[in-house]
């Protein structure tokens, strides 16, 4: 029986790392997770991580050759494959290539998740065949990666497609990065929750919402006040869409993308977020764009995503290497 | 004698046309210029175009190689090798690649004059060896030339990088392309002198501007006023800077260049528009961009500009194919 080229796509998050063999079709043959605990030292992590991917490969019954890892990570360094001072995990640094090496001799790259995702969608999902789009996770903030000529835009030192610090408001809301206004206090899971509270201050509609204390409000509970009619809820998707899509309309002057693709928990609200961003995008346009970029969901099978960005990531070098 | 390789370059504008032959290492061999007289049709001007080149040819004592024809012009679409409603030229749509096939069998590539200057600062100027870098011509308008990974940045349809229409202020200044607060409405040589009326509207300062009637305010006079210590004078060019560094921060986080190159009339003007743009680009930036990000002067010698950078556009295309 012939050998099953597969690589293992690696999701490193703040609690669980989710890790699994896809084929060059996308399939994956095999998924498993591990729980982080980054309060051990990154070589600990590294040291499990190798012993679960094992034991994964070893239980599946394909007779799989295992072609290179690609890993998808917070504050990542694609150019030197470091993880350099991460949120939420507290590893200060990581040289992951050096911890691979002591288990591994093929291929492995890194990148931060919006890039994995991007890379995902380009190879398996929703950008098949594109040589230009932008991929945006509405997740926790806003996060992007750049397709241009078919190629990952990693700039000059890797750290390019940061859309969610554009600027909507130069006096705007507090941002963790320390400036104001920035995109992903609007356009983003915790972004919708604070426009909740400026609807609930600004307007007297009733809500369900206003019997809730603020810190318990989610990205999901104003989704499901909105299903149910909330005024607010429905009026807070609306608020988010407009200020998203007027931005993406300053994106696409840069990069003239063929498709603007949603992804992340928020774009899981289907019409209620795609309607309004959408409609925004178009009016804010400048012309010779208008009604040519598309705004499309994710492509991929939810719950896979991550893993399939990751192997997307290492399948795409190994197929511009192979040439 | 070998011979020597050359293109031609070819800048189509609204009163004139320069072209030249340019040979790999960017030096303009010979270079002349014809009225481009755009009220004749575009088969008449083409006609002239290559009579003339043939002549200036002809007058070369080298032994010349023509290796292919870069040409830039206004409204250019890369892909198809056409001008589309060209402003200040009557013509309505050109067929480009016919009309040169009719004369020359080399190869024949078109853009427009933003993408050719990017491409002229790559291969000869200021961005010699950089892989990832903005262009941003200050002229008339805003125009600007994006590369990523060592190429230009098309897009799905030819036309990225159109910065100048980034909006500043979605009510500000009536913009040329039908929208309000452009970008190009403030950085540009017509956006300093809208700020100058701005200025003294809004503020008491004597100035020397204010004894010009508004129509016949140019930023050369603005230049000359600052030069002169002309204290309004001196801010429009404070304003412009500060409102091109914050729309460029927005471009920093798209794409991560190694660095901003500022060309064109008003770039001219030194010190009195870099050093406020740098600095206020700095202010604006996502802090892990700080000091990073250079803002550089055109490396091409002046006058030749258009003529390298159209030269370039082929070049580039040359040198791609031959791997």
């Amino acid at each position: 029986m012939a050998q099953l080229e597969v690589t293992l796509g690696v999701d490193i998050g703040g609690t669980n790392t989710v890790f699994g063999y896809v084929d060059r079709s996308g399939r994956v043959v095999s998924e498993s997770s591990i729980p982080t605990q980054a309060h051990e030292p990154a070589s600990v992590f590294f040291k499990r991580l190798h012993a679960a991917a094992e034991a994964l490969l070893a239980g599946i019954k394909e007779d799989c050759r295992l072609m290179g890892i690609g890993i998808g990570a917070p504050n990542a360094n694609h150019f030197k494959c470091t993880i350099e001072s991460p949120p939420n995990l507290s590893w200060v640094f990581v040289d992951v290539a050096a911890e691979m090496k002591q288990y591994y001799t093929v291929p492995v790259s890194l990148t931060n998740d919006a890039n994995a995702a991007a890379l995902g969608e380009m190879l398996f999902g929703a950008a098949k065949g594109m040589r230009d789009f932008i991929v945006i996770t509405l997740g926790t903030g806003l996060g992007s990666g750049l397709v241009a000529n078919g190629e990952m835009i990693y700039g000059a030192d890797s750290f390019a497609g940061e859309i969610g610090h554009t600027t909507v408001d130069p006096n705007g809301r507090a941002c963790g990065c320390g400036r104001k206004g920035c995109l992903e206090t609007y356009a983003s899971a915790t972004g919708i929750c604070r426009t909740m509270l400026e609807l609930m201050c600004d307007r007297m509609d009733a809500s369900r919402l206003r019997s809730i204390p603020p810190d318990k409000i989610t990205s999901h509970l104003v989704f499901d006040a909105a299903q149910q009619g909330d005024v607010l809820a429905i009026e807070a998707f609306e608020m988010t869409g407009r200020t998203l899509g007027a931005k993406l309309a300053e994106s696409v002057v840069h990069t003239s993308p063929e498709a603007i693709i949603l992804v992340g928990g928020l774009a899981a609200a289907g019409d209620l977020i795609f309607k309004p961003t959408k409609r925004s995008m178009e009016e804010h346009l400048l012309n010779i764009f208008r009604n040519k970029v598309k705004i499309l969901p994710s492509g991929l099978k939810e719950g896979n995503t991550a893993v399939l960005g990751a192997s997307a990531l290492i399948w795409d070098i190994l197929d511009k290497t192979k040439h």
